[in-house]
């Protein structure tokens, strides 16, 4: 076969700041190797969408995710990191499904959407006592004051919460085992991460893009219930066959890879954590000080990765979101639950992002005074 | 935020011939677009990976490949074109959930490896009836002869074997519904795909690259079982969600939109069939007429898209694989369960990458004799 003479120049234009809550903004290093990497993957004249799976060249990949998820997040032996199919929605069922037995309890918090759907799920495996909820006020704060009872196989929580910019600034002080939903601020904050039995978190904000669910859970938690598990959504199956029972979202993996590398470059989850909070902070202030803009969440509560703001005068919202369009800046529409506008502050938005936003705040502001 | 300057040259090094089983070879078109998409997807200054499921940007790739399916398979209005997380493992267990009332039964023929597993998750919802098996000569060949229980809720096959290399010349004529596995024989040939009620196929060989699972299944098919289905299991959850209620496996979505598109260019199914028996017959003569070479399976079920073959002299199996590799032929070893070679021939792979392989075998044969 001739060799392709397919030569070409690729350009990306970076004049797009990048809000968007998930799928998200990824690191430019990130997508110009995996683009390299789709026409010719480590020198083997194929593409990484073209190799086997059980070739050494991707089984390399998979541990190499596997492990740097284990090394930035300093988790315990104890601890299995798996790359799943199915995204975090899948997790809402499997993880009940794995670990809550058939008349047995499991306690949620209901902080959103998210936990909201996690709790329906658990429900058709076990009993589940909503151990406390925002949604009277519109989840605009998370739960302080809640018992757990001590008869719980579980404590589900949702760290951050994507739709309403609210997150958990420390993890509920408990005996019983807790499970997660870290999907929108893994990686972005440090953690005692071996606090919990079970984390998950859809791989498509601070993780890489979507297709995959990352899931690290304790070999100590599982294969506690008598039910009938189908193969593919047990976890010990998964644990035995080193993540690859069946054909891996292989792109997804590899994406999932670079993206934990470039963290790990970064000077991991210490350094993108400070990085985080300058961020957030320098957004949150002008949100505070800016007569336009109010924030929707209740201060002591508020997310460093989902930030939700609305107007006093919501007839400007439709003129600023023109107006941000006019300056590239991407994403910020909030969810039709809460209204206003979400900025979205993953680990790859770089400050500069952030001072471009803040700038058209300014600067809307002015002209509408 | 500045333009990158990061300008770079991709070239695809085009002399490797890609007989993998899956992940596969895909048209280079595919590649160099997706190449490009993920650096800056249609003028928009975002990734492919970078921009959200619900925008205009992605919903057209989602309509289009659903569209595409829809077409290129001639599918009756009945039947739902869905792009779903998962592979066609979870498809073993979910199609039995979504279809098999609990004491139901329902006939599956046993052709392989994959039909077994998707016999076992089955048991896991109602009876099963092994209907046929041809487990007792590694299968070599489909069983021909089998009745199929009149109260049979609905008859399993898996139309191509992708291990033992196998294929089902003709669909079984019965009045009671069909659900195939096409993992590995989809949009390789024409076949009235309206007989069936449900379709599901892996998107990693003919459609695409790993990541997702398409299923088409007939509206009329659902809402028959009882049972309480995991939201995310839902078939018609996803048939009301557009195919979207989860964040999609974005990309992979792409590739087999692209890889759809690809396969229309070329003329559809039925161009691609003969392209796709003109391979198949080279390949296979020279197995006959070579005195080197044999094929383990009866002629008459041979597979036009995996062909296994054996030497009768195994010690010079390692040899010929060696020689392969210098020649630049990957992804030809057998299964362990065959032994000997594999040579897969999907709908991307070049006639031009089965001459060569032809005639290193012959070369190889020569030097030997
Ligand atoms: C906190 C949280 N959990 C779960 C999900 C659902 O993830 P997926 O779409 O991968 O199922 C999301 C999606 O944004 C999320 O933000
Ligand atoms: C016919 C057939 N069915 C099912 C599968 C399993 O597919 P997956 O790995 O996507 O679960 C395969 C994989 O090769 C296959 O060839
Ligand atoms: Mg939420
Ligand atoms: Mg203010
Ligand atoms: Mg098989
Ligand atoms: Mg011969």
């Amino acid at each position: 076969m001739e060799k392709a003479n397919n030569v070409f120049n690729l350009d990306r234009n970076m004049k797009v700041h990048n809000f968007n809550a998930g799928p998200s903004i990824l690191p430019n290093e990130v997508l110009y190797k995996a683009s390299k990497a789709l026409i010719d993957f480590e020198g083997s004249g194929m593409s990484i969408l073209e190799i086997g799976h059980r070739t050494e060249l991707f089984m390399n990949v998979m541990d190499e995710a596997r492990s740097l998820v284990r090394e930035l997040m300093q988790l315990e032996d104890d601890f299995e990191v798996l790359y799943l199919h199915g995204g975090a929605s899948t997790q809402f069922m499997q993880s009940a499904m794995n670990l809550l037995e058939n008349g047995e309890t499991a306690g949620y918090v209901d902080t959103g959407v998210w936990s909201y759907k996690a709790i329906k799920e658990a429900k058709n495996f076990g009993y589940v006592d909503v151990v406390a909820s925002s949604r009277e006020s519109n989840y605009n704060h998370i739960p302080k004051q809640f018992t757990i009872p001590p008869q719980s196989k579980y404590l589900h929580i949702t760290t951050n919460n994507t739709i309403y910019g609210t997150q958990w600034q420390t993890i509920p002080v408990t005996d019983i085992p807790i499970v997660a939903d870290m999907s929108s601020d893994i990686l972005s904050r440090q953690m005692d991460f071996n606090r919990f039995s079970l984390i998950y978190a859809g791989v498509q904000k601070n993780m890489g893009a979507a297709g995959a669910c990352m899931v690290a859970v304790r070999k100590s938690a599982l294969g506690k219930v008598t039910r009938k598990i189908p193969t593919i959504l047990d976890y010990k199956v998964h644990i035995e066959n080193g993540s690859m029972f069946n054909t891996p979202p292989v792109f997804a993996v590899y994406i999932s890879m670079l993206t934990l590398r470039w963290l790990k470059e970064q000077g991991g989850v210490a350094a993108i954590e400070k990085i985080n909070e300058k961020k957030a902070s320098l957004l949150y202030s002008e949100i505070d000080n800016n007569p336009l803009f109010r924030g929707t969440v209740v201060k002591e509560d508020r997310s460093r990765m989902n930030v939700c703001f609305i107007m006093d005068k919501p007839e400007l919202e439709e003129e600023f979101l023109k107006f941000c369009k006019k300056e590239d800046i991407v994403g910020i529409k909030g969810h039709r639950s809460v209204g206003g506008f979400r900025a979205s502050l993953y680990n790859a938005l770089p400050y500069e992002s952030v001072e471009v936003m803040v700038e058209a705040m300014k600067y809307f502001s002015l002209k509408k005074a």
